[in-house]
């Protein structure tokens, strides 16, 4: 068994988390900004350095690619993207990167002998922070192979007037006209070329870590629904009107949150997990009774029968009376569980297995740019232990070993599947 | 007994919903705003042309004065606010600077005697909704008769640091200075030139509708507070955290809220009116479990008794469990039921009663310049019939009927203070 590297590993941790550094710990590295430019930079500096062949794609999707000794065969390619959220952490993405640098940095050094030319990746916009939605490029490039429900949500011509959420101006297109990374579209990853890709990810959930499991052999990405649920009252001046005439759409949201926690945790299925992360409410003044509240429901589960029994909890509550006010549900959307292919599963279970590390299948709740490629390719992913299960926040942690166990693991299942 | 005159009070309610016309029924007409002064131009030239003397004070208030036969009287004025909220109505605040003209129109035309001056006057930024916070400016010229608890936050001094909640950098002192009404600070409302003050204003709310009656004989304008509560638990990714392990604070806030309501309503208080109109959720991302969540909840009630048991209640929040969630209250402001002049009161009520019109005794839910004038000389308020009860929104409706009879009930309660 060959084993990635801990200190080059380490290296690359402390040398990535520099760009878009805010300072306390985390990084701020939005799409096509400097930061995720000088990140680009680095991985071509290191990838030239080991005499890989580095091209570009016309979304700014960056290549590093070494030959194997068959020039006929499809490329292997270990991908991920090196966006942030906003306050982000030093792991979420960057990972997956980090990890194909170092599976191509080993076979280099090691000189490890290999059919199939072997990628890595860099996946641009997969967070969507700054131009939404979240795994936008892969969306695109993926999209001839999408089920029309999900393509009709990534095309090119509309993705490219993707506003900047923070100067509601900046359009993607712009910003990716602008890059120095912008090539040829011939180059995108495609189902010709590539034979299979592989993706390193931290795994964002306290899973691993309850369980005491430094990697995690991910199965499929749960398919989940989100609906939008809103109530509409009236407004009236808080000192000034009776509590018996009121139409209060706080209230009715309130009430209906707690209504829904109550019916959907009584299905008894405690890996189904629902979020109510958003709520906008109107007008929002201290003294106005709000006339209109809407909040998300985010709800993931493998199975689509459970998902189904919540969405009829759901689609109750505009039957139902809610403090006077009316209420409307809305899909937002939808999709189904992706499985991960199951030779490239299994070849990922036996390098864990073989590398003597502690390990275990699991599912992955968030998207990823895998569960798109894998539409296009066989593909799957391998998930490295999270500190307390926290992401999407500075206090993002995976350990400089934790991380280099899931580049051995994706080194030698790449291996397994180039020795074919 | 003397009555105004519908068809004048009618051009007048037409002409000033002119300045600041939103084009869908309603007004936007923030203080110091182009809009407002438009409103104070049509004040001025319609009180010069009855012979009144203008005065403005360095807050750019407006008096308008018409003589009485006693040289050495106080003056009677008749005072209230021309500014409105964001897609405010046509009748708050301006009603009771309509009503003043109206008072001394009538005066006029019918060249009543009368031995007091007659002021009519419009206080500036009553609703704060351009520069918080309400009763801005009568905080401010009646500072130093306030209660210290009320005082201090009406310091004129950091009130002129006030930044508009639109651009949140253009300050009330830089917008006064440019105010061509900015006067002097000699000419301000105050206890030696001034024997009492009325003011006339809408209901906003639906009990005089509901009662059949015309005007209310404004009692008292209730005690309130306001407290803010807070949750606050820790955010992780909608699909990958399980359930058991969260601690989301949108769902805490949603059962307090619940939960408030619950023991509220046992007090059995059907006149108290409690409402959570602002709620703030962070990040407020449909894909993040939320880590904070405030709400606002102001309290009203004539009673200190009955406001306290329900901070009681309140503060019984952050001893019980919120899902995981710690739970802080913090209290905002507060203020005592301010009960107007019952010689004042009287005298309205006589009015309303000689006149004929169907009216009640009323409480004020909603605060008012008057409030904060009454530590300064007597004082009192007259109500006119809401429809619907809606107000500080394009709604807002008082017929020119009502309007104009709560016109009359304030020029004969006038009178018989100015014939004591």
């Amino acid at each position: 068994m060959y084993k990635c590297d801990v200190k080059r590993m380490d290296d690359k941790i402390k040398t990535f988390s520099k760009f878009g550094d805010a300072g306390h710990g985390g990084i701020t590295r939005y799409s096509l900004s400097p930061e995720a430019h000088m990140a680009r930079d680095e991985f071509v500096k290191r990838m030239k350095a080991i005499g890989a062949t580095i091209e570009s794609d016309d979304m700014a999707n960056v290549y590093a690619t070494i030959p194997g000794t068959d020039p006929k065969a499809q490329r292997i390619v270990m991908a991920s993207h090196c966006d942030s959220v906003r306050n982000g952490g030093n792991y979420d993405g960057i990972l997956g990167v980090m990890g194909g640098m170092e599976v191509l940095e080993t076979v280099v050094a090691e000189n490890i002998p290999h059919k199939h030319p072997l990628t890595a990746m860099i996946w641009t916009n997969e967070e969507g922070s700054l131009y939404p939605p979240a795994m936008f490029v892969s969306g695109i490039v993926c999209n001839d192979s999408l089920p029309e429900a999900i393509a009709k949500n990534f095309k090119e011509e509309n993705l490219m007037n993707s506003k900047s959420v923070l100067d509601k101006t900046t359009t993607f297109g712009e910003m990716l006209a602008k890059s120095p990374y912008k090539g040829d579209k011939k180059n995108r990853f495609n189902k010709d070329d590539y034979k299979a890709m592989f993706e390193l990810h931290i795994e964002q959930g306290p899973i691993l870590e309850d369980n005491g499991n430094e990697v995690g052999v991910v199965q499929c990405v749960l398919g989940m629904f989100n609906y939008r649920i809103k109530f509409k009252g009236f407004s009236a001046h808080a000192g000034t009107f009776p509590m018996n005439k009121r139409h209060d759409a706080l209230f009715a949201a309130a009430q209906a949150l707690v209504y829904l926690h109550a019916e959907i945790d009584k299905l008894g299925r405690p890996e189904l997990v629902y979020t109510t992360g958003e709520m906008v409410c109107l007008p929002n003044v201290h003294t106005v009774i709000p006339n209109y509240v809407d909040f998300s429901i985010d709800v993931r589960h493998e199975d689509p029968k459970v998902l189904e029994a919540v969405m009829n909890i759901i689609k109750t509550l505009p039957e139902k009376t809610w403090a006077g006010c009316t209420c409307e549900i809305a899909e937002q959307w939808k999709r189904d569980t992706v499985y991960f292919d199951k030779k490239l599963v299994g070849l990922v279970d036996e390098s864990a297995k073989e590398l003597g590390l502690a390990y275990q299948p699991i599912n992955s709740g968030a998207g990823h740019d895998a569960q798109f490629a894998s539409y296009v390719v066989p593909t799957t992913m391998i998930f490295v232990r999270s500190k307390a299960g926290l992401s999407h926040c500075e206090e993002e942690y995976s350990s400089p070993e934790d991380c280099t166990a899931g580049a051995s693991v994706m080194l030698n299942a790449v291996l397994k599947l180039d020795a074919e």
